[in-house]
């Protein structure tokens, strides 16, 4: 029952001191993952990086190499410390250079607000060959090159310039999941677990346990890419669970 | 008056298909980074993995031989998708053995849950050599094998382990922040904060710009191990915004 279909993978690299610092907690990973299943694309490899040339094109290169795609949040705005721009195009061996359209773009944005200066030109910079990704958040666009996807660190920019690209990128079956929640330990029914996921071989089963209300609980992830599968994998546990007396409930709790 | 110390770094794998697939929104990495600001050490990268042997052994190889410490979030529960222990044996090169005080630990903690099994007894299981991380939360313990610490992955849990290692840890002089903020489109004084960092060796600022009550500002965050070096940098930087005849906000807006 495995499916011989091609899975398509992303890897995405996080760019930002402040990150890593803890002054920033990212909200990027998650928005990008949960959009990234919609297209059928799974985030394969996350890597969170200083704003370090050096770094960023180590990341970049590793996970661009292992993967149909390569995201990257953070690092292309108009300051010093926004150094994206330059890093991918280091990694990607073409010059940097100015895209007129989004000199276009930057120049109308900013008529009303002082004018283009150095720093806001330095948003029009893109490796050459690229095109844009639209912003209609702020004048500074995404940019794309190819399988290589730069975007805003600031999420609710982010999350524009995602709703930019859906569905023009290729990828394969949406990875599909079901939850089945249940008021037990996990570790009591562990087995059950494991084996229900060695008998269904094109499914992964999660378990994410909870303390709520004063009682322990879990709910359990099943996914597959395929329907059938999914349906049988979830048959299974349920069937488990009734069988060892437990109550569980469809959804998750 | 570039300082001549060691500074201390750390690698953080975060592990576990959750997080990939955007079900779950990760909280570790902005409180490890937390913590280990406040221990001297710098958090030098992050890697999010799935539940794959081969791919936690990558990254775990990968930011070990890179940092003094390496720790890891995640996958060290009963159920069959836990793996962290096995993987990280396996890099270590090292057997997966019993820890006697781990078991004994659990024994106590489900002697009224309906005693030890195999799924709870697999939170024993420890690579060869490696001491306990209390935790309080729930019975099993966190691990620790030299620099090599694996934790939790349920955020108040990890929390409490980190907690158990405070002061534990060797590290440098840790680095000093303070914070500017401004109503002023960033953009417009990039020059300012580039050459104010470049004026200043030891020193980086970070810009990160917000849109709140319908105006546009940023905050500077200027980091430095030293203090002198950061009230320096600090000094020339509000001295710029003066000039250019901008208020700003010592702490931050």
């Amino acid at each position: 029952m495995t499916s011989p279909e091609k899975i398509w993978t992303a890897g995405l690299v996080v760019i930002g001191d402040e990150i890593l610092s803890g002054r920033t907690h990212d909200k990027n990973i998650a928005q990008v993952a949960s959009w990234l299943q919609v297209q059928g694309i799974r985030l394969a490899e996350v890597r969170v990086v200083p704003d370090d040339q050096d770094r960023i094109i180590e990341a970049v290169n590793a996970l661009r190499d292992a993967n149909d795609y390569l995201f990257t949040t953070g690092g292309i705005g108009p300051t010093h410390d926004d150094i994206t721009v330059d890093a991918v195009s280091a990694a990607l061996d073409v010059p940097v250079v100015i895209h007129e359209d989004a000199r276009a773009l930057l120049e109308r944005y900013y008529s009303d607000k002082g004018g283009l200066n150095e720093g806001r030109l330095r948003m029009a910079r893109v490796p050459e060959g690229a095109d844009l990704i639209p912003n209609r958040m702020s004048g500074a666009p995404g940019i794309r090159r190819g399988n290589v996807i730069l975007m805003a660190g600031v999420p609710h920019i982010t999350a524009g310039m995602l709703d930019a690209l859906t569905g023009k990128l290729e990828g394969g079956a949406p990875l599909l999941t079901e939850t089945i929640g249940c008021w037990v330990a996990e570790s009591e029914i562990a087995n059950l677990l494991r084996e229900t996921e060695q008998a269904h071989e094109n499914t992964q089963i999660g378990s994410y346990p909870f303390f709520r209300d004063g009682k322990v609980g879990a709910n359990f992830v099943i996914r597959s890419t395929s329907e059938e599968d999914l349906k049988s994998c979830v048959d299974t546990l349920c069937d488990g669970l009734a069988t060892s007396g437990y109550d569980f409930t469809p959804g998750g709790i």
